[in-house]
């Protein structure tokens, strides 16, 4: 099997671009543990067709010597040399840039390093576009890891569950559910937990608030997992006591518009046709502009990466993607649903990831 | 008192520039948050001289509209016709560009939906350097929410002390702690804590690893918490049972060197003088070469912010200003010790905020 470095050189533009690429450096923290196996906050990556380079700092020298195998680790204590010599060493005249990983104000820097040297920076998405490429299609290392930070989030979910009542403040649900994450074995929360009840529903992304749970209410859970690095994705939306009719309509509306994009899925369709469907049927179902994000979007090292399910996408399901479905409906002053299910790409159809119970939970 | 954002809209070069600005565009989380009072993972802030417009995606304009008082919200569903037609309204011909906030491949997009415009941007870290210097002065609030923070350190690591013995691995303290962290306040841990025993102490930025502590081992325990988006910062060394001669001249070495550097520390000293004080300290005794990076940082909502104390900073000490002073010796293969404390800068000297026990504890 080759490895995510090899098949990225494999397909760097090396002489096919406008100008020839010579190199291409990495920047950004996830890509660089991607291909390193390394987690630093600090670093750059330097390839080039057969050599590759890990620029540390002192702070990570040692560790990075003893773990990255697959590159060459630099000190750059002086990084401006370290790269002069390199560029030297290759006679390397264009180097392409990850451009998501770099800032502007480090990418200004960067020129400066070089403005007296025959080098030229290539700025576009070349770079990033091929990374994300790589990295959408899991492999299975990578989707066992999902699939770990997965079964940590439901079993956390599940004791959430029996504790939930009216009279819990959002905070202070989110803090347990935290809680019994890091319990069942996430190395950390994939991002800032959404507990949103009650009117406080409507907002899609809401920040839990000292607001208590009351019977009537709905309570959006939007909640994962990290495990070895990879990120798990769920919401939950579960009601409290005696809930509307209008609740229970559009929860179901939520829930068959999930459906409906889920069957939708298979290698080979493209990712706005996914969103379309479940999209068209809200709206054909009397919530037009009530449901104003994207469907969903690739889950891994990060909680948001390729491809991208929105109306806009150009990206193509492909076999062993991992992806997000996740239509909601937000009624402003009123309340909110959302459910979500991690899902993973096959040649045929999907596999889905997520077994938390999605009917209707009246608490 | 003025608010930060008038204070910014004050230092803005409006007609002092090589170009004329007319607005400045701000991107960062962090940013937003420190001028709006909002937080969200998405948003930019436009500032013209006479207004202020925070453009916000369905998922956050409810919450926005609702928080945001001193800037107009906009819902950006088409991010680009609502900035066109601010431009239009200001007459907005050149914008000043938040370096630090943007990636390189956002700046890149950015300029795509301007092109067709007589508008350009500004790429200088001019608006990024204001920015930093204004939030390197703490406010009384700002002052009071860090020290919060510290104290939630401070008892956490008190508890952790109780608990600490032989036997226990790396990561099991770091969960204990990030635990007890949580359990006296804090909103999240504010870095990935580093607890490095025996010779991984010798890695500045050690991941805590299944290592168990054994007799005779330094512990380094780098650790943060965040109290109302504010960081707190401080690292301790202590000692399992009996150590070496060498250890013990080391650690003091390092405690000798910081306290030299702290009682240098007053408004108008350059930062870099600082950083010299502790590291020739450390250089003339016997270990040159073993302290590879800078001696401190500012702190407040993100965890490294300016002033720099490096050996190579221009940054001047202000009244205000709240850094870190954590000088370290790292003897690899051996061990190493750092020692950290968080410090305010006054008029006249300073104030240490840290009051953790400093002298080696051997437990």
């Amino acid at each position: 099997m080759i490895s995510s470095l090899e098949r990225l050189v494999e397909k760097l533009p090396f002489y096919e671009c406008d100008k020839q690429v010579d190199a291409a450096m990495i920047f950004s923290e996830t890509n660089r543990m991607y291909f390193s196996g390394f987690k630093s906050s600090d670093g750059i990556i330097l390839l080039t067709r057969n050599e590759c380079y890990f620029f540390v700092d002192f702070r990570y020298y040692e560790a990075a010597f003893n773990k990255v195998k697959n590159m060459e680790v630099v000190l750059a204590s002086d990084f401006k040399s370290e790269l002069l010599k390199i560029i030297k060493k290759h006679n390397i005249k264009n180097i392409l840039l990850e451009c998501n990983g770099l800032t502007l104000a480090e990418s200004l820097k960067f020129e400066k390093l070089i403005e007296s040297e025959n080098v030229s920076f290539i700025k576009s998405n070349i770079l990033d576009d091929i990374i994300s490429s790589i990295r959408s299609i899991k492999e299975k290392n990578e989707l066992e890891n999902i699939k770990v930070a997965q079964e940590i989030s439901e079993k956390a979910l599940n004791e959430l569950m029996s504790i939930l009542k009216p009279g819990m403040s959002e905070k202070e649900i989110a803090f347990n559910l935290e809680f019994l994450l890091r319990k069942k074995g996430a190395q950390s929360i994939a991002f800032d937990l959404i507990v949103a009840s009650g009117k406080n529903s409507s907002m899609p992304h809401a920040t839990p608030t000292d607001k208590r749970l009351e019977i009537g209410d709905f309570v959006t859970i939007d909640m994962g997992a990290v495990y070895n690095g990879y990120c798990s994705d769920m919401t939950r939306t579960v009601a409290l006591g005696k809930i509307s009719e209008k609740q229970r309509s559009v929860y179901n509306l939520v829930l068959a518009a999930q459906n409906k994009a889920i069957q939708s899925i298979k290698s080979g369709v493209l990712c706005k046709k996914i969103d379309k469907i479940a999209r068209n049927f809200i709206y054909e179902n009397g919530y037009e502009g009530c449901f104003g994000h994207a469907l969903g979007h690739g889950v891994g090292l990060e909680i948001h990466e390729g491809p991208f399910l929105s109306t806009r996408s150009e990206d193509v399901l492909k076999s062993g993607m991992v992806v997000t479905i996740e239509p909601g409906i937000y009624l402003k002053n009123e309340f909110g649903v959302r459910i979500e299910d991690m899902i993973v790409v096959t040649e045929q159809g999907c596999q889905n990831l997520t077994f938390a119970n999605k009917e209707l939970i009246v608490l």
